[in-house]
């Protein structure tokens, strides 16, 4: 291991698909990237085991989805022994479960061991877990949880997703920072236009929150071109969208169920006609790429940011592909430094400071 | 004219299509159901024109889509000099343009004339001229608009649209009375299904608002669910879902750019095969119909509920078959005496009142 090596936690424990996409999604990243190190934390009997099938695959020959040879010596367990489940609730879980894997991987970048973890487990516990031993950010009052969402021009980094459901003002500002030092670093857009949901685009449009943010905005050096509304996500209008965590997660989730709902109409609706079942048919490998353009994993999942460490939080259900992705941003984040940027933003302009 | 005739004003100025789609969308209305009177409230001589167009063509023997003659004595125009465009901020349009053909039709409310008021036009200027010479209903803090989202099961009522964007537990109470008596009349569901909407499903989520709200909805008579999330509304975990009117704009604005996006989706994705482009040419008629079922006003428009009066809001491109159905929710609403039953419900609780 040199002073470059970005050391890298996963919860092998947390998620549908326990350890399976978690291992994989690992080894995946292990090979693409050969500055990383990966510590698989769980049970060390069950992720040791699929970690020797995987090996004795690998030396039998098989082909991986990405090239090349997995060098193992990258990739360590670090034994936790109880889990978190979905439906535990999530403080309680973490300080009744203390040897619990979420909480094991946040103990390993507090201590300084790793720089990074990814969690697909319970979402709740899993911010929780960072929020408690990560701690927060200088300068930041309180972290939030982003997302990457499609639009017609390409990602729109949205925030916050859950993580607080009552704002004051210079929560949104922070959120906006946050966002922005990530977008430029992550997505690649040096100038990202902040926009901040409202409930239309007048300046004097909103709520108490909303309009004493826009006051904050406008004074920022960020590039923050007003209101913006629910239609203008898809549209990419902004590249950075604020908003406190109950909306962020109402429309989150709505979100979410937009693409069943559509598959649901056009089952029904197909059945009508022979020709319509054979439209259908041709167009499946397009659903399919929409559903994946449609997923936020794909995009590397939704970091906790504001946290003194790096979290990123993955659905439940993701892919290997979705945790190589998930590792590839966390990756960005340390090589970057985002933090000390997120930081120095903050300290730099005399606003926004709780 | 008998005593049982529903009289009903539409904005014929106030849309995109003008008076086109308000006159047919009227006449058809007028054909179809024998007990109202509509009266066109715009321009006396664009107006009349466009019915003398009509009139000719019928008189030619041209077929209508809906059947029958149309009873051109019970279509009536009432002058309006004025205009409010989509453009013109809501409140001072309404208290410098008295003549504007959505003040004249509110107007016409008040004094008695006519029992309800449609406009397609300006939807803040709508808002406001309805709450200003409507007034509000006795028992009713905050009138709210309303709309049906499509789900797996059936349409579900979800307010506050953006009225109110900040709110109280009690508005969220009397917006959950409001529409349940709609859904009850309208959809014919005689006990409803009353879902909070919030950050989780836990009684325990939530901000402020939401928190004080569960408490109320839950001592109330009414058939409340519990907490609902963004997912459930397509889902149709409930057939009435409130929230504030901040959420609910950003939601069904977010909701209204969905269908939109899928659609470049799939244009962008199909250019990558013939198979594809042909399959999207046999799907074209199951996205048109999926299209109309996701477009609110197919239903019938959006009502403001909570007024002492009947006020449907309609989008500003509305078709003539949706004029038509929101003259049919007004017919509904004024028959059934919607009015007086929300607020017997709200002066039977010894609750939710401010």
């Amino acid at each position: 291991m040199t002073d470059t090596t970005i050391r890298i936690a996963v919860d092998a424990m947390g998620g549908d698909n326990v350890p399976g996409v978690l291992v994989e999604g690992s080894t995946a990243a292990v090979r693409k990237y050969p500055d990383i190190e990966v510590t698989l934390v769980g049970n060390e009997k069950i992720v040791q085991d699929y970690i020797d099938q995987l090996r004795s695959r690998e030396a039998s020959g098989e082909k991986h989805t990405s090239t090349g040879k997995t060098d193992w010596s990258r990739i360590h367990i670090a034994h936790a022994e109880e889990v978190i489940d979905m439906c535990d609730a999530p403080a309680r879980a973490i300080r009744t479960k203390k040897a619990a894997s979420i909480v094991v991987a946040n103990k390993l970048c507090r201590s300084g061991d790793v720089d990074a973890v990814i969690s697909a487990g319970n979402t709740g516990a899993a911010m929780a877990a960072s929020l408690l031993y990560m701690g927060r950010l200088q300068g930041v009052s309180r972290p939030a949880i982003m997302t990457l969402f499609p639009s017609v021009k390409g990602v729109v980094a949205v925030l916050d997703l859950g993580a607080n459901t009552d704002c004051k003002p210079e929560h949104l500002y922070q959120f906006a920072v946050m966002a922005s030092v990530f977008v430029s670093h992550v997505v690649g857009n040096k100038n990202p236009r902040v926009g901040l949901l409202n409930n239309g685009e007048e300046r004097s449009k909103g709520n108490e929150l909303t309009v004493g943010a826009y006051d904050l905005l406008e004074k920022s050096e960020l590039n923050f071109i007003g209101n913006v509304e629910g239609r203008d996500i898809f549209k990419g209008t902004a590249d950075v969208v604020v908003c406190d965590g109950f909306v962020g997660n109402v429309l989150l989730k709505f979100g979410e169920s937009v693409f069943g709902f559509i598959t649901y109409s056009i089952r029904k609706n197909i059945m009508k006609s022979i020709w319509r079942k054979i439209g259908a048919y041709l167009l499946k490998p397009v659903f399919r790429e929409i559903k994946a353009e449609m997923s936020p994993e794909e995009y590397g999942g939704a970091p906790l940011l504001g946290v003194d460490g790096v979290s990123i939080i993955c659905h439940g259900n993701s892919s290997d592909v979705a945790i190589m992705n998930a590792i590839r941003v966390a990756r960005r984040l340390v090589v970057d430094k985002v933090n000390d940027q997120i930081k120095s933003e903050l300290a730099n302009k005399n606003m926004g400071k709780k």
